[in-house]
């Protein structure tokens, strides 16, 4: 797959999903590297690169760590399928968004042992505040977004949460690490293409908060979603 | 400055430098609309959007932020120069990397008022833990590697943390927004270029902590970096 695009950078930017089904194909070593390559030129906290990342692919530590986390993706799921009602209002409709997301929410948990690459993303910060990711999601997404340029998709997570103590044992990741990010990877069955969001005029604000500029205007044919903040917040 | 370059995307996610000197000429609204579009393309945790965007430019209060957050940034770059023993060692030489470092640092917090536009991150996130980063940083990314394509570039810091209650107050940011980073932006003084850090098989490792696989190799003619961790951590 290697190089197989030439998209922009702009482009990218504005085209790269949260993937979440794969093909069932493995990523070569040198797509890996690259991927990995461009997730380390991400800025640290004074250029200290206190990021790790921890491959998982078919070794024995590996698929039992994948097994541990999709159990715990299958629970997340499960929680939040009840938590956020995507059985009712429109997710009775099969054909609607919302049950498109489940259905794919769904196979994702499900074949998760067979995500083609796991990326856990860590970082050695403990200020104990936000500023903690600041050295490790830009890598993050640098990571996604060079998967993209390269042929492949993935989703940055959270659901390594609730297993995290039993990760670091199997894994032997050390106490001075935080895990920030669990991410699979894999080539997209489905297509990459324009995210959708809020309205730009709901995002941003100039001068003072609450202040909307008349410049904050979304280019020509920008779709949106109904996801996120009432427009009134 | 718009669309200038036509940057690809690999490219461009490995020479988006830390830009920490501007020229003295202002942003156009237009470019920073397409910057700040590009930064809500990112990812945030259940596509919430829980990221704000606040611009400061030439308005009173974003004048008066402007030089709060200035007064701090000097602060801690005094601070960090002492601590980090900025002039010891080869900071002695003049021409060291260390001493051009300590130059560009001063030069950019005496005259951080000056900076043409400051973008202040803030996230609706209160989970405590590192996973509020993962609804903002990944979104700081994607902003700084738009204003890179587009001929600006910015720095990703978090020196308004000693001032955080002033300019929550003067700038009306509510409470249950953390600011996540300030992020001046301008036209580069110097260039873009090749991002500098320690070798790969440094930051990656298979299957289990501490692995390095063999497939964990920077392209040819990769430069390093000797900042960061010791090749043993």
């Amino acid at each position: 797959m290697s190089d197989k695009t030439d998209i922009g950078l702009l482009e990218g930017l504005a085209t790269t999903r949260a993937i979440r089904r794969y093909r069932n194909e493995p990523i070569p070593s040198e797509d890996l590297a690259k991927i990995l390559f461009s997730a380390t030129r991400a800025p640290t906290g004074s250029n200290r690169q206190s990021f790790r990342f921890l491959t998982l692919q078919d070794s024995p530590p590996a698929v039992a760590a994948k097994s541990v986390l999709g159990e715990s993706f299958r629970a997340g799921w499960a929680a939040k399928k009840t938590a956020d009602g995507y059985s009712g209002g429109t997710g009775a409709d099969a054909d609607s968004p919302k049950s498109r997301m489940a259905r794919t929410m769904q196979q994702f948990v499900d074949n998760f042992e067979q995500t083609p690459v796991v990326v856990l993303a860590c970082v050695r910060e403990r200020h104990g505040s936000i500023m903690d990711g600041a050295s490790i999601y830009p890598a993050c997404q640098n990571l996604l977004l060079s998967a993209r340029a390269l042929g492949y998709g993935g989703v940055l997570t959270g659901w390594h949460g609730p297993v995290e103590t039993e990760l670091r044992e199997l894994l032997q990741i050390p106490d001075e690490y935080l895990i920030g990010a669990t991410i699979p990877l894999g080539i997209p069955e489905g297509n990459h293409g324009p995210v959708r969001r809020r309205p730009l005029n709901e995002l941003v604000y100039d001068g003072q908060w609450g202040t909307t500029p008349d410049w904050a205007q979304d280019p020509e044919g920008t779709r949106f979603t109904s996801a996120g903040p009432p427009p009134a917040h």
